[in-house]
Parts: structure tokens; sequence; C-alpha cells
């Protein structure tokens, strides 16, 4: 019998309660013995819930108990995460979690704590939610080096862009349906729609992919609050859907990342992805592309993603851990910038002569009495910067401006 | 230093060499230690080849070197694949295989075996070739019970249903043009195209998802040559393409396996996967559906999947194999058969009276002078096959009937 405990009773920790009850035979099967849920920490009061006497509100007869073999950490954030995550593997626990942040702002250090323990710190649910993405990326694609990583990893602004491109609806519209459904916060739903976890996840990938951390404030990343129904049938009538993407990729310069809404042809598989579906694309040197598609999102997938990593850790202990590590990186202030060429759809006001004069060959796509929709061949992010910048200073208002995927 | 063997050195055995060499330093990364090619054992003459030192014509040598931990088979079939592989595992010694005509007619007898030694049988590369599909089903989604996979597991023929479709080939051009590319078989293609190696990689599916071997004698397979472009035109203005679907799922009845060309309608993430891409659907009852896509053959993906499985293998030992194991299943004659409902694409010589008075209520997609084509709803697969009978003793011609893949 093996004894876990779970650190913070929200969805998705309530989650892998249910999934540890529902699915008891296969998790034995596949631990190689019965897993028992024996605490739920969490500092709120369930003292009327069914399993009333699991819960504690402190982490210390968690550590005091000599039968806790495994830990999930569903809390979220850092502030107490951190601190709770670390003392567990200090202790020598292995842990399992979904807290992206956690990962993404302190990951090489618990990783390289979890290796000095001898212990597991697992995170498959981090990133694609219940959707098998960093397993197969360290495990299956071990024999290639990772040369590229992009996807639609926030469920949330998937939704939202699905919307206002088959029914039309603006971005306050698509917004205020996602929050009503429980997809974005009600308060504040700034880290899906201004790309803040999508950048959290690509630094995760990244970090597998480069074997060192990756850190969210040295990737630029942008969310989705300009990208508006006009940009998206625009972007139709060129076979193409507006997708956020995040990306991650090795470039003559180095490391480059990013989070962007871009415009994705209909010829590339991602562009089908609608919903709340996640799809993340890998190419390995060896393999070429490979795509993992599935729900981004959800209690019940997220958790059995973290119930997934539990019943692994349990049964192979520390040695995955090895293939599943990467160095920390030294503190830097820049961020990674691509310095490839792209090409680029603008929507922009004023005539072609005035486009023309400030952004060189455009092919138009769209002319309107006050408006302009062109495309702009082979700039690298800094060029196209550039050339907005020096729009603006001519009075052009540029109104939107993507990058096509490279496909 | 791990010492390891490759039995067969054709397409995929020599793409081992080179991968394991290419990214030596990455292999060594994630077995922890370095690994080596020691043997190649092949019968015919590689005297003159860079690496002909490494070369024996029989297993004996292998067996004998205590320094080898782990073989690689890629000799393919049963005959010698079988007891080479057999005597591997009673040695001792791990074995990754890309064969799944061996994993589909012996798997369960070598997985018992690994077991009872304490060693790995690992065969990710048997389906999907290089796309993780495998390891995935069996690691990642542990904590879900499996209900229903459902795919594109066959390159060559998808290659040929994107030909018909995209350029309007006929069936035999489009086989010359993929035996042409190397994609099919010059002298008996037929293992691709009727059904013959989507068959054996759809029990080896079932075989992870259920618990216990399917055999491939025990599944209705049929494959695409009597798809025609005609057939493909009529899905297309149904929204929907026709592609060769291999399929396991729990029903009311118990398990039900099939191989089949099938109407997918464009919003299934499977109609967009074109030329030689696989792409493997699972659907899991905490998780909902996940895909997994990618390269299906080719000599590089393949081989990097195979030492994927070697690296893990070597880094983690037996203990992997708990969790990916099936018992065997009794002999058993019949054919695993879906009792559950679907809808059909049916195209007849006749007109709509004819069809009418075999089928009933019918649907017309369309009539011309002496041919109509029309869907059939809610019909198992029995009861459909019942009515064509039927049709044929009317004199009705039926040329092709298609399932719908439900979504």
């Amino acid at each position: 019998m093996s004894k876990i405990a779970i650190l913070g009773f929200g969805t998705v920790g309530s989650g892998v309660l249910e999934v540890l009850r529902t699915n008891a035979a296969l998790a034995t099967r596949r631990a190689g013995q019965p897993v028992e849920v024996k605490y739920i920490c969490d500092i709120r009061d369930f003292s009327s819930h069914p399993d009333a006497k699991l819960f504690v509100k402190e982490l210390d007869p968690i550590l005091n108990d000599p039968e806790i073999s495994a830990v999930v950490e569903t809390i979220g954030g850092t502030k107490v995460a951190y601190p709770y995550v670390k003392a567990v593997l200090e202790s020598g626990r292995h842990v399992a979690t979904s807290n992206k942040e956690l990962v993404a702002t302190h990951g090489a250090e618990l990783l390289a704590l979890a290796r000095k323990k001898g212990v597991c710190f697992l995170f498959e649910a981090s990133v694609g939610g219940g959707t098998p993405v960093i397993t197969p990326m360290y495990q299956c694609l071990a024999a290639n080096v990772l040369s590229e990583v992009h996807g639609i990893v926030n469920g949330t602004t998937n939704f939202m862009l699905t919307k206002m491109e088959h029914e039309g609806m603006d971005f306050e519209e698509a917004l205020k349906l996602a929050q009503s459904l429980g997809y974005a916060e009600t308060i504040d739903p700034s880290a899906d729609v201004d790309g803040i976890d999508a950048q959290r996840k690509i630094c995760i990938l990244a970090s597998i992919m480069f074997g060192r951390h990756f850190y969210p404030k040295n990737v630029r990343a942008r969310g989705i609050r300009d990208v508006s129904v006009k940009d998206i049938a625009l972007a139709k009538c060129q076979n193409a859907a507006v997708k956020l993407i995040a990306w991650a990729k090795q470039t003559e310069n180095g490391p480059a990342l990013g989070v962007e809404p871009m415009l994705v042809p209909q010829t590339s598989q991602l562009a089908g992805v609608s919903d709340v579906f996640n799809a993340v694309m890998v190419h390995g040197d060896m393999l070429g592309d490979v795509m993992f598609y599935g729900k981004g999102a959800g209690k019940l997938p997220t958790a059995s993603a973290v119930v997934a990593d539990v019943l692994d850790a349990l049964r192979n202990g520390g040695s995955i851990q090895e293939s599943l590590f990467w160095q920390d990186s030294e503190p830097w202030e820049g961020t990674y910038e691509d310095s490839s060429s792209s090409d680029w759809y603008v929507r922009a006001s004023g005539d072609t002569a005035a486009a023309e004069k400030v952004f060189g060959t455009i092919e138009i796509l769209e002319e309107s009495a006050d408006e302009i929709a062109f495309t702009l061949r082979e700039k690298s992010d800094a060029e196209c910067r550039e050339l907005c910048e020096k729009a603006r200073k001519e009075n052009i208002c540029v109104k939107n401006v993507l990058k096509w995927l490279a496909h």
C-alpha cells in the first residue's frame, strides 16, 4: 500500500482524489500496489466534507508521517506551493504537480533537489492539461535532438478565437462567454488573454528541449486582446486561422522563444484545433514533426495526468528523474529574440501609397476608404517592429501585425 | 558503457546504428551511460561494410557475450525473429523491436517471458513508426480506463488515398506511385492495401487497452482496393474524407475491433491527416480524446523510436515492464464484431425505387442513369452486410459500402 497526500483541494486537487477512487483498480495495477490518499492539506474549512478526517491545515503532519511516499501539489501559484514542495522533496518524497507557474519559476532548483534526494519531481499536467506532451518529449523522443516546438497551449484563448471565427463574436463577447463557462477568471482574465499562461508553458517546454532553464521574464509574450473579427476574416480569405501560438526554436543565434497570435495556414494540423483543445507540435531531427492533441484543461483530464505521474513515481522511483532534468540558467535581463525572417499580415490606416512609402514592397489583401491590409514578406521580428514604429511616426495607425506560422 | 546488438540490418536496423551514432551524446545522457553497438546479426554479406567487424551471422556470439545488455530486433516477420527474440529474453537481456507482426502474433508470450526474467520487451516503433503512441497510452494515460482507440495507422494507404483525393488518381495509379517511392512493396503490396498491417497494429493497441491479447485472425480487416475516385468525390460533397481506419472499442457485448475504409467527417482531426502521416485517437474516461500524430514509417523516425525504447530499458530496467503487460487469450475462431449502429454510405446500381425496396428509408446523395449513391442510417455491421446480401439477390450491384466514423 502506497500512501500519498494532496496539497490544495481546489479543482485539480479534488479531481486527483476522484480519479484515484474511480479508477482504483487501474491505479493499483499501474503502481504495483494500492494507492491511498491519507492527507489533504488545505487551509479552508472542510469539516463537513465526507472525507473531513483526511484534512489538515499544515504541512507538518504530512512531513512527519513516514508512511507518506508521494505528494501531489495542486495549490497553484508559488507563495505557498514553492516552500511546501521544497520541504516535501527535502524530506525524500516524490512530488507530482500541475502548477506551471511553480515549474516555470523554480523548476531547475526543484529538479536539482529531487535529483539530490533520489526522488521524482514530475509535472506532465503543467502543459496541455491531461494531454501527454512532456513525457513523450523527454522519453519517446529521447533519441532526437529537438529543434523546434510550437503549439496552442492555452485552451481559454483558443476557445475565444474559435467563437470569434465561427460565430463572429468580438473579443469582449468571447471573453464574457469564456468567463461565464468558467474557462477564464472573472476578476482578472489576464493570465489567459495576455499570454502569461502560455509564456510559462513554453518556458517549461523550452527547458526540456534545450536542457537548461528558461525564465518567463526573458520571453516576449503577447495575448489576443488586439485580435479583431476583421483580422480573423482576412486570415480566412488567406486560408489561415488566427491562433495564439507559443513557440521555441533553435536558431543560428541560439534559442528563440515567444508567445503571439499568428496566422496559421489551413495546411497545418494546428489550424483545425478548435475550442478548448490544445495541440503541441515538436520537431525532432530523426523523427520530423509529431503532434500531441487533446483537452488542455479541466478537472478530471488534468487530475488524470497528475495521477499518472504519481503512479510512475511510485513504480519507478528516482530513476526516471535523470532523463527529465535541466540545468539552471544565469539571471539575464533581455528576451530570446528570433532573428530569422517571416511573412507578416499588417492592417493599418491609410492607402497603398502611404503604406508602400514606409514598408516598401507589399502585397495588398484589401483596401477600403480608410484602411488597408497587406502582406509583408521576409522580415525579422525586429525589422517588422522597426517598420511599424516608422509607420506610426508617419501618422499611419498600425491596427494589427501578425506573423505567419512557417509550415 | 552499455553494449547492445542489432538483429537484422535492413532499413530500420541500419537506422538504429545511424541514430545511436549521430545522437551519441544525447543517448549517453538519456541512458545514463554511453551506448555502443557491439554486434550486428545479419545472414547477408556485409564484409565490405565500414563496420564489417561488427557483423555476425548467428545469434550465439551475442548470447554468449556477457557484455551485451540489450538487443534490437529489426528482422521483421516471425520465422527468425520469434525464436531469436525468445532466446534473447531467455538469456536475461532487454529487447526493443519495431516488428508489429511479432508483437501481434507472440506478444503475450514474449511479455510473460520478459516479466519472468525481469527484463523489458518494448515495441513503441511497432505502431505509428516514430510517433509516440504506445508509451503515452500505457504510461501517460495510466489513470484512465480506455474505451476506444481509432486511427490512421498505415502510411502507405493514407498516401494513396491522399493522392486519389487531391490529384484524382485511381487506385492502380496511386499504388504504382507508392511503389515507385518505396512506400509499398513492389511484388506483393497486400500487407498495406488489404489492411493486414493495420490489422496487426490495432491488435497491439487493443491488447494494451484491454489488458489481454487480441490476435489478427479474430479481426475483420478490409483494405482500400475497392475505394474509387467516385467514392472519394461523393464523400467530399458530404464534408468527409475516406480514410483507412483501424478501430477498437469497448461495447455492451465486449471488445469490438476492425479495419476498414471509412467516411471521416471534416470536423474530426483525422480527416486532415494526409500523405504518409499517421494519427491515433484514444479515448480515456477521465481525459476524453487525445490524438498522437506524426510520420508513421521511415528509416530514421522508426529507428529513433526503437532507440528510445533501448535507452528506457537500459535506464529503468524491468520495472517499466509491469505497466506494459497483457495476458494471453484463449484461442478462438470468430471475429470481434461491433453490434452498435452506424450510418453508412452506399453506392449501387439501379434507381431509388429499387434501392428503397431493399434498404428501406434512404437519403439519396446522387442518382444517375445507372447508379445511385445514398446514406443509410443506424444499422449495425451485421444488418448492413445482410441488406447488401439481399440487394445482390435482387440483382443490385453494390459497388461500395463505407461506414461513417462517429464523431
